[in-house]
């Protein structure tokens, strides 16, 4: 693993402590230029949710001070980090469980969240472990006691339906163990799709599955991934509802998160830190640091009688296609002789595809491959039948994805091929709104306005 | 042909129309119930531009006249409509050239904005002519000179290559024969694709290129077809730029359009009359009724002396190919096998894949097949040197998408690909900034904000 020497230090006093070549367990002695009183101890981490422009150091007495750092403020190096500062020991002891507060359990699979930068090559690599997640942001222990583990250390592009089956696995077995909330940290790039598998695969929940990551790693300045943890926490400790979302930044500023319903959102920024958008639909509450403000009414109550129904098995021969200009049929055709089971279309405007694909979507219905109708336009709704092409593609049998995103129905026919391949029951079920997938009613303001 | 007996009608007008049993063409007479004064003449098409609520008639002295329908209004048909009333006897007369005014050629392609709905059986098809789209808004004439002449009559679903290169070429003719300006009426599902093409095979423009839809008939009563229509040929007639855009409604409401640049705007809604969103640009300008107000200054002045260069070739073996997690190599494998000559991913975040792909792609551009990555999330740039995954992509060969839209860069990989298929040429090509669809500075606030 790749140590950050700077642990949680950012801008101002990262930039200090670089330029003094002093880093964390080094013992220093800082002083104002004016004053002969200097202050001798340990340079310790720092959190992540802390201010910028402190050195946080340990005094021989045991108590941790912060120290602002000014134009005068000198620092002299006593002594080297000692070995044994090195790695745990300078990790914050563990608080012991704070009767009152509730249980949270942190499942880590990997992605920004838990990763660090190679100083050597500037790149970035899957390596914090949860307690390092913890330490980073000790804020955390004042609103619930945190059972922290790693389950995977992979980049969310990696992530494939075998991962969600046990995601959904280890998330069950917390969740019957009595713990009132649980925080998975993921990479961001196939978050949404873990999420929307996680609210098909775990039915009838009765606390709150909270997905988080981070678009910057926690020792970049403007790491969200700090208050995004802090947030996630929150709301698998005390939010209301027992739904499974996906909570990120909601700004660009660090002033509140969004809790996002887990088969309506949406990464739709590659780099931005309030990249997670939901999508025909609006999100269950901001989150605050102090407070968790709803914004609908609209979900399942948080009850911890209530049972826990697991459905984790997804199929692994689903396709997701996109539609374009020129394409032929040959794709599909080839999909249907590889012996996958079921295709998701993101078709153009209300659910097209052009005609020259018309035999092989046949085809693959014939041969029992249901073929399931979304949008590239991302926002509103399927209307197959507005318009002749249409109207011939659901003549073939082409299951209408109502206001699906295209990720959420290819996840959802994953785990409805696994129960079923009957072309009936998979229409049936790809129809009725299990997860908040499917609203019946489309908000025509639920779109973003123009900048 | 299927037409409109009330061509031009809706909302009120239409339904008192309707329930009283007339139609365009019939003689009537109106009259207020409490007058004994009565008003008779020939009911006659409305303008889509008009105000709704009231009946347009021809007198007998020639005169046109609107009538405002209030509740106390009766109407009585004196002679159904004659025959010679039907069809091209109620156009109104296309006006002679008026000297000083722009000309503008108006290349009709098909789509909802030259489409009609089928009363029978609800389904709408493409058939209006441009005369038809003409005389649904005469205002055009106050704007500009029209020629208007049909191309092709087919669902932009339909659209491939080989139509975008047959624009091409006769909007490069139109230019070459003087117009001050070009309209083309296209089918929303794929206008953003056809935008693209065009920016990339008209070099060196002259003059607007304007293509202009419709999310609702011109037969509906919440139509945006005439009020885009008029934009469009306000753009092509007197907007100072001489760019390839695309001219559609800019809110919910009729107060203004907006002109995107064609490499950077993409279908975002799958209904609302503002589903055109400029994606990591802002759009070129606002058009209201009476002026068109700049947004940016970043463009090619118009300039009738600038010669046209026609490069209209396009690759039809080109493919657009969505990433998702459980993804396996095979596709890229079949589409290697298959003879495709270059693959478009769109990718997940910054611009990655899972690794069960990278033994596939290796293959493709081993096998001289060019590998181009942009991004699912839509908004953002590609950006594959901070994480691991993205620094082996590249060092297969992986061409960056820079923060192209993924549909722009399928278009620009097939115009590329008819220009050479040498794999280090495809990469100086894509990589170089042709038609405004690379901004090498990313605007962090071109993104829309969360409502």
């Amino acid at each position: 693993m790749i140590e950050d020497p700077l642990f949680g230090y950012r801008g101002i006093a990262r930039a200090f402590l670089e330029r003094n070549g002093v880093k964390i367990g080094d013992r220093i002695r800082v002083r104002k230029s004016k004053e002969k009183f200097a202050v001798e101890g340990i340079v310790m981490p720092r959190s992540l949710l802390a201010e910028d422009g402190f050195i946080e150091i340990k005094l021989d007495n045991g108590y941790n001070i912060g120290i602002r750092i000014t134009e005068d403020t000198i620092i002299e190096k006593v002594r080297e980090e000692k070995k044994e500062f090195k790695g745990g020991l300078i990790v914050p002891e563990i608080p012991k469980p704070k009767p009152g507060l509730p249980y949270v359990s942190i499942i880590s699979t990997g992605g920004t969240i838990a990763s660090k930068v190679d100083y050597r090559t500037g790149a970035v690599y899957p390596a914090l472990t949860s307690e390092d997640l913890y330490r980073a942001v000790p804020e955390i222990a004042d609103i619930a006691n945190i059972k922290a583990e790693i389950l995977f250390s992979i980049f969310s592009e990696n992530m494939t339906p075998k991962h969600w089956e046990t995601i959904a696995q280890l998330v069950a077995e917390r969740i019957k163990e009595g713990f009132d909330g649980i925080v998975i940290t993921h990479g961001t790039d196939t978050m949404g799709y873990t999420a929307a598998a996680l609210s098909f695969a775990l039915q009838n929940l009765p606390v709150p599955v909270v997905l988080v990551g981070a678009q910057r790693s926690s020792d970049r300045p403007s790491s969200d991934a700090a208050m995004n943890l802090y947030s996630a926490v929150k709301v698998a400790a005390e939010a209301p509802f027992a739904e499974v979302v996906v909570v990120m930044h909601g700004s660009i500023s660090d002033d509140y998160c969004l809790a996002h319903r887990g088969t309506k959102v949406r990464k739709m920024h590659t780099s931005r830190r309030d990249a997670f958008r939901s999508v025909n639909d609006i999100p269950l509450a901001k989150v605050y640091k102090d407070r968790i403000e709803l914004l609908s009414k609209n979900y399942r109550p948080r009850d911890k009688n209530r049972e826990l129904e697991l459905k984790n098995k997804f199929d692994n021969k689903v396709v997701l296609l996109k539609i374009y200009p020129g394409m032929k049929g040959d794709i599909i055709e080839y999909l249907v002789d590889a012996g996958y089971h079921g295709i998701v279309l993101e078709g153009t405007g209300l659910g097209h595809t052009p005609e020259a694909l018309f035999s092989a979507i046949k085809r693959a219905i014939r041969e029992g491959v249901p073929v399931v109708m979304t949008s590239q336009c991302i926002w509103g709704r399927i209307n197959m039948n507005v318009y002749s092409t249409g109207r011939e593609l659901l003549s073939f049998g082409v299951i209408p994805g109502e206001d699906m995103l295209p990720e959420t129905a290819y996840v959802k026919l994953s785990w409805v091929l696994a129960q079923t391949r009957d072309l009936d029951e998979v229409r049936e079920l790809m129809l009725t709104n299990i997860a908040g997938e499917i609203n019946r009613r489309s908000l025509v303001s639920l779109y973003p306005p123009v900048i």
